[in-house]
């Protein structure tokens, strides 16, 4: 491919080291995009031809704002992005129907097919999907984005930065596509607690050394003596025991989501002193738990969630990937459902505590060090049974209020990460003002039926209710128990049709 | 991936070379896979939940015969099929349907779209989509499949297979990928001529290196010499001008397909004692030839053809992969309609000779020494402005008959083939008894609006009749002329809304 380097706004850029390497380490097996699944519900005085005239609109918005406008180019191995000149709406955006019934399991089906192929690197890195043919009149966006183009974060961002509190205003915003950033507009998301620095400063490493290594030696130091003394809440890469999650994946996805009421898991929280995002955790736990179990695969140790953090600045509204990890336990050889919640809870707590007397930098160099236990493992061959971690588990807090986009309610909002080899489950979650949205990818060949999942995360909540919430007074904690809240769907009677076969 | 070698029925069988190949060149921006698109017209009395039903017995159909059964495995570098112990029906199988206005169009796209995408190789390498949503009331099968794992023409063999001429008996039938091929079905499909023997044979080639080699030393001598005395007709690899379409390919297709008459084509072949495939590649030729100089990139030397030739033995009806090539050039530097295929036919008819004195084998070596001078030309960089060949263009003769399947009568069969680095656009026609169906897939990036092509071929239909058939009657040659008949879809309107701006 040609093209000339051109300076000013449409000059090349080189990828920073992270973008590059999710780019690298991309394979057949291995695709390295990640996606949002949106769920919309029309007003009661939509026009009939409101979906046509949708993607007329889309269709006709041929213009890109960054990243969207990004495409690759190759010069001498070393990867750049620059302004795709030659943007074509057609490879970007594609209007689809489901099949009928049109239930949510035929738009997971979907979603896990679309997300299992590649995107073509001579494009911009990303195509949105809009979705109709549900049978409750909700339509889906489902968009599709490399890793190197943005992180969820990022995404998310920009997604809800197209929609709006207001549902008029909501009409006349552009798509998605043409969204723009700007500090003025992050008020709807809440700040994510800044855990870490930007990569950038770690490029005055050396200048800072002393100031720098002197409480990361402090964390390491204590994690170290505290494993040693088989202290549950210190948590090192490689300790996980290697379950059928660690194998080598196939190249195919299945997808699942599920909305909970954020009412019902705090009320949780609050009871132990917890925050959603140890409930969060736990119902993970329980879910791996059960599912393990079930196929009696549960292994004597505890799992290992690796947790991404971020590493952004208070206010840093950037688009670019920023990850660094933490590590907990999720508890899956405690059979009870309270102390297996309080147990991820320590962890956490500890984890946080290391943390707070980390600068961001220190925070990747600290999950960095506690890679070497498992590297050391993984090349001396100590811990052939041992994995890198179990499963990655990512919470990334989303709006705080309802959105609005064209006119229709966002009604679910969630994230598709991916699977990696030897990682083969992957469970991110959007909490909102009113839901937390799981959304979970697997290999579809690795973890079988894995839509159960979504059914045992309820399990686990039902539980954890039913062990710490006093029954109201017309019945068991009836109120908190709706079980119209806790669906996707916003229905009763669809989560029975909504998962329990898609597989069977 | 660990597996048991065992023997029996589920043995494990190594790739032939060229089935290994097909896997080996595969690559990101060149999948090797292939498939067909199928129209079906259900009868005035299908029930309403006729595609409900149908959706139901082929999810329900969880057994595969051979080849459909077959999954890769490696070991130590070399690639085995074995039989799919684990097959799973979700993952090979997809309902879906068209958004509205549910066109041609749509259709098309999604055929596009999907036809990017890889299959996945831990899986048997092939997926069927059931499409309905087709405006018109018609549904669409289409079957992807790696060429691995069969050639175009046993892809054809087996779906004939499971459709029937009598329409009561094809309800009874079962899914495609249970069809099983036997000697008593092949009379659907006209035996091809057997150009050259199996590649078995080559095996023996020492021993017979005398009688073999003296005919293939006749031909590629008689060749040179002709070429050297510029006889048009000789025509070897890398003689191509170098075009838009070898250039090097983005990862996405983009897929178009139409019917013509196969009367309107006969008519024409009988006034120039041509075959019908001279017809066809004519408008090949046609089509390209006015794309080209529309975009003024039409070469002054006439664009070559590579044309795969069969070297299965008459009655052998294996589904392995048997292809040699033949070579043509498509007189694009002719402007005259008639002696442009006046020019191809002798061409064909050259090559038919000197093709009759080989045997099946003789005719894969013969290819294989027409690649030298394009081999030399590459190393040496002789003559860095050629091609190994413009374009690869495949006819396949279809079935002879109405066919019926699920009680649906069968439409339109498109061939959807591949295209490889630096050969960015191929055509692939099936003739049956009453339409000859192309379908033309090309890379949406170096092939812009290819779309077009479509009617660019009926201009060359159009052209020939005006200059060799008379007038009718009631004006110029109505009967053949019947638009009607030259559509896809089978009603006149149709065909404006089908094709136009797909990409406009």
């Amino acid at each position: 491919m040609r093209f000339v380097f051109r300076q000013g706004l449409n000059a090349v850029k080189k990828l920073s080291i992270v973008d590059d390497a999710f780019l690298r380490i991309e394979s057949r097996r291995q695709p390295f995009h990640i996606g949002m699944l949106m769920l919309f519900e029309p007003g009661m005085d939509t026009p009939v031809n409101f979906i046509e005239k949708l993607v007329q609109k889309l269709k006709s918005s041929t213009e890109a704002s960054e990243p969207f406008n990004r495409q690759l180019v190759t010069k001498r191995g070393i990867q750049y992005w620059k302004e795709d000149t030659d943007f074509d709406i057609t490879q970007q955006f594609a209007h689809i129907s489901l099949p009928k019934p049109g239930r949510i399991r035929e738009l997971l089906e979907f979603v896990s097919r679309v997300h299992s192929s590649h995107l073509d690197r001579a494009y911009p890195l990303w195509r949105l999907y809009l979705i109709e043919g549900l049978e409750d009149g909700r339509f889906a966006v489902f968009l599709k984005f490399h890793h190197s183009m943005m992180d969820g974060v990022a995404g998310l961002r920009v997604m809800v930065n197209a929609m709006s509190g207001d549902i008029r205003e909501s009409e006349n915003l552009p798509a998605f596509w043409q969204s723009r950033v700007d500090k003025s507009e992050a008020h709807r998301l809440p700040s994510l607690k800044p855990f870490a620095v930007n990569l950038k400063s770690l490029r005055s490493l050396p200048k800072q050394s002393f100031q720098f290594i002197k409480p990361l030696y402090r964390d390491v130091n204590r994690s170290i003596l505290d494993y040693l003394k088989s202290n549950p809440n210190a948590v090192f890469f490689g300790q996980a025991p290697r379950s059928i999650f660690n194998q080598k994946v196939s190249a195919s996805r299945r997808y699942a989501a599920q909305s909970y009421s954020t009412a019902r898991m705090r009320a949780i929280a609050q009871r132990l002193d917890a925050t959603l995002n140890d409930v969060v955790l736990a119902l993970c736990g329980s879910a791996l738990r059960i599912y393990l179990k079930d196929r009696n695969e549960l292994p004597d140790t505890p799992l290992v969630a690796a947790i991404p953090v971020s590493i952004r600045e208070q206010g840093d509204n950037s688009l670019n990937n920023e990850v660094a990890f933490t590590l907990t336990h999720l508890g899956t050889h405690i059979a009870d459902p309270v102390r297996r919640l309080q147990s991820i809870k320590n962890c956490m707590d500890y984890n946080k505590k290391n943390l707070r007397e980390l600068s961001p930098g220190q925070t990747l160099a600290s999950a960095v060090m506690k890679l070497v236990p498992g590297a050391v493992n993984a090349v001396l061959g100590l811990k052939p049974d041992n994995a890198l971690a179990s499963i990655c588990i990512s919470h990334v807090p989303g709006p705080r209020e309802a959105l609005y986009w064209q006119g229709a309610r966002l009604s679910g909002l969630y994230p598709v990460s991916l699977v990696t080899d030897t990682g083969a489950v992957n469970i991110t979650i959007i909490s909102r003002h009113d839901y937390v949205d799981f959304g979970i990818i697997a290999c579809s060949k690795t973890v079988p039926s894995m839509q159960r999942l979504i059914d045992y995360l309820e399990d686990g909540l039902i539980e954890l209710e039913q062990a710490l919430l006093p029954p109201s007074v017309d019945g068991f904690s009836a109120e908190l128990h709706d079980p119209e809240r806790s669906l996707v769907t916003g229905k009763v009677e669809r989560k029975d049709v909504c998962f329990e076969e898609i597989t069977d």
